[in-house]
């Protein structure tokens, strides 16, 4: 049987391509804001269906957007659970151009070097983009694909609001609110192919990383109360200042990621990610402080350690500085990890290209975090050159791009031919 | 000589009526928003133009909006420095219906229970309202009052802008740009009557405070810039974080005011009442915090002592956490004694009404530290109920308004009687 050839310049153009819509200026790097459902996610969407279209793939779009492109190949049974990659089309504001945009088209080229090539299938293969998988627009994040794995219903999805408009407006504005629900749990395995979000790769000199784990995370809001005083004339001892209290609070939610990261399994991560002053003045003793917590790690031990210590001070300050304090943490994904198939799959067909790899965990959600839930799943890293994420700076090599999407191509193949019982 | 009587309820009338130009729903007390040159403060202009002129006095605003009403008695050398009073009619957003308001009618009151009396003043007697007393638009505050004393030029002042518009268009919008400058270099002597802003007075049970200094205040911008990463994927020990750091700042802040208000006046405050995180979001470690940093004691090395702390902060910032940093310090009123001559002519008016009295230190900055530098200028607290200020819940009883203002026109009347060689 010949090697798969992907066509890395194909993949390329359609990155290139899809970085035009919501192109933002940058001095350095290429960056775009294309919010889920924005005009800019809407034209990005348009060159995808196009894209799989122009394979031969059976395109359809479910009604909270989510696209999947499906071919069955002549040696495949249609009824076969199929074999899916594929990631999102959605960025953050000012994101990079690499970010979910890798992972559809990597899925795609892959599924075409395997058309072009005299491969037997016996799976149909699907490429998928998921809705809203970054959390910048009507929900925290992997929305799409918490409805496909039936985590969320349709329903409740699309009435989520960003304040000005649903999520159903916004996909009917764009014409991608489609009908029925992509189902997750019907596929026989999922591959993700991703950049890396930090150096990890890029330092050891390795292309390619297998995921093992993705860290669960849990995002907490706190309010601290005190009291809005007078800056000059009330003093130091008549004062309940929210904002001294939750310096408190970043420096020990600080501390104790650190402490849990450097004597639990290193992949610990503590951040007060934004913090609100009420009135926020020069001249008013703070009243009020608002923050928002994101604690993470590949085990969920470490993720209540790090819980305990934020509730332990909270409690200290309300004695000590007379604040009263709340937190509540509405955002809850545990530690998932990967199939030791679809890591096993890749890993084998990494080795038979002579292709290095590395086994990392991820500290990022992803919606395979989702699939995995409800399937087989696996997610794999190009490295990142900078560790850029979010970013214009965001940057990959084009050859890693390809040798990666290469590996991607080989494991669903793999995935899709064998028989299991 | 007959005793001066106040009209208490005439004083309350003028005080509830300008409570209703910017008035604002309040759970608790009675607010108003009436921002320098705003329409609020347009209409609070217009009704004190006409109870000046009702009184008898002659109105004139100057070019950057103060207005002073002048009556001169019989008695009295048209020619010679006059002795005035006043404050201000602005207010801070949501703020008491005390504030500034209490100053101009408690003078007006004074002038016509004089006007009312037997009294052969040889001094003519001016009321006096000055423009933008409160720092919340177009500058950090004592607007009026630092052209009225040469500290600030005409044309400096009406070019300030609030970032939408200057302080001449919004006069002009008004009907407030009057002609010339309003010398306080001019004045005999001059008294400004003010709630207090804590609760000094209330605590000790006695209505009346005598200032004897107004604390000095610095206020500076600090600007702490780490590395925005992403909070899932940077380790912790390759972070950079902004917040993090500014924690740090703030609770060095506290520690060394308070140590300061331990060890020395006991008038020591520091402040971070502003704090902005970008970009601010759940899952991005922060790259840069900007702080507003406020201090003040009556003893200026007071104030260096605790601007020298926070500079040692940043050195240690940079060098341990690597953040990068700057401070501007760009408000900078040393403290002010008040004049002896106006704090015993206010204490001798007191005692001869059985009025008790306290000697106090103003915490907050008022117009009067301006005039101070360029005349004798005294200052007159009213005790707060409950120390509120810069609040709807700001308080004092009437009763204590009234004796106060007993005070405030016995005051007047010895200072503009008394011959000086």
């Amino acid at each position: 049987m010949s090697q798969l050839s992907i066509d890395g310049e194909s993949l390329r153009a359609a990155i290139e391509q899809t970085a035009t819509f919501g192109a933002v200026d940058a001095a350095e790097g290429r960056g775009r804001t294309a919010l889920p459902a924005s005009e800019a996610n809407g034209a990005a969407r348009a060159y995808f269906c196009e894209r799989l279209r122009e394979a031969g793939l059976d395109v359809r779009v479910d009604a909270v957007g989510n696209i999947a492109g499906r071919w069955t190949p002549p040696s495949a049974d249609p009824e076969a659970d199929p074999v899916v990659a594929g990631s999102h089309l959605d960025s953050v504001p000012r994101g990079g151009i690499f970010d979910g945009v890798l992972g559809v088209y990597s899925a795609l080229e892959a599924v075409r070097a395997i058309q072009e090539s005299d491969a037997t299938p016996v799976r149909p293969l699907e490429v998928v983009c998921f809705t809203g998988e970054e959390g910048t627009r009507f929900a925290d994040g992997v929305l799409g694909s918490s409805v496909a794995t039936g985590k969320r219903s349709v329903e409740d999805a699309l009435a989520l609001s960003d304040g000005d408009t649903t999520l159903e407006a916004a996909l009917d504005a764009i014409g991608y609110r489609g009908t029925g629900r992509l189902d997750a749990s019907d596929w026989d395995a999922w591959l993700e192919l991703h950049i890396e979000q930090t150096t990890r790769l890029a330092d050891a000199g390795v292309p390619l990383g297998i995921v093992t784990d993705i860290t669960g995370t849990t995002r907490c809001h706190v309010t601290i109360t005190g009291e809005a005083d007078h800056s000059g004339t009330t003093a130091m001892d008549d004062r309940t200042d929210a904002l001294a209290a939750a310096s408190e609070l970043v420096l020990e939610v600080e501390r104790r990621a650190t402490e849990t990261a450097e004597t639990g399994t290193g992949t610990a991560v503590g951040t007060v990610g934004s913090l609100d002053v009420e009135p926020n003045v020069v001249n008013v003793v703070p009243g009020e402080a608002s923050l928002q917590l994101d604690i993470r790690a590949t085990d969920q031990r470490e993720i209540q350690r790090q819980l305990d210590a934020v509730r332990r001070l909270l409690d200290a300050l309300e004695r000590h500085r007379g604040v009263s304090t709340s937190l509540t943490c509405d955002y809850d994904v545990p530690p998932t990890a990967m199939s030791e198939r679809c890591q096993q799959t890749a890993a084998d067909a990494a080795a038979q290209r002579g292709i290095p790899t590395r086994r990392v965990h991820s500290g990022a959600g992803h919606d395979t975090m989702q699939v995995a839930t409800v399937t087989d799943a696996g997610l794999l890293f190009v490295a990142s050159e900078n560790g850029h994420s979010h970013s214009p700076k965001e940057l990959a090599r084009w050859e890693d791009c390809t040798a990666a999407t290469t590996v991607l191509a080989d494991a669903l193949l793999a995935l899709a031919t064998e028989t299991r019982t």
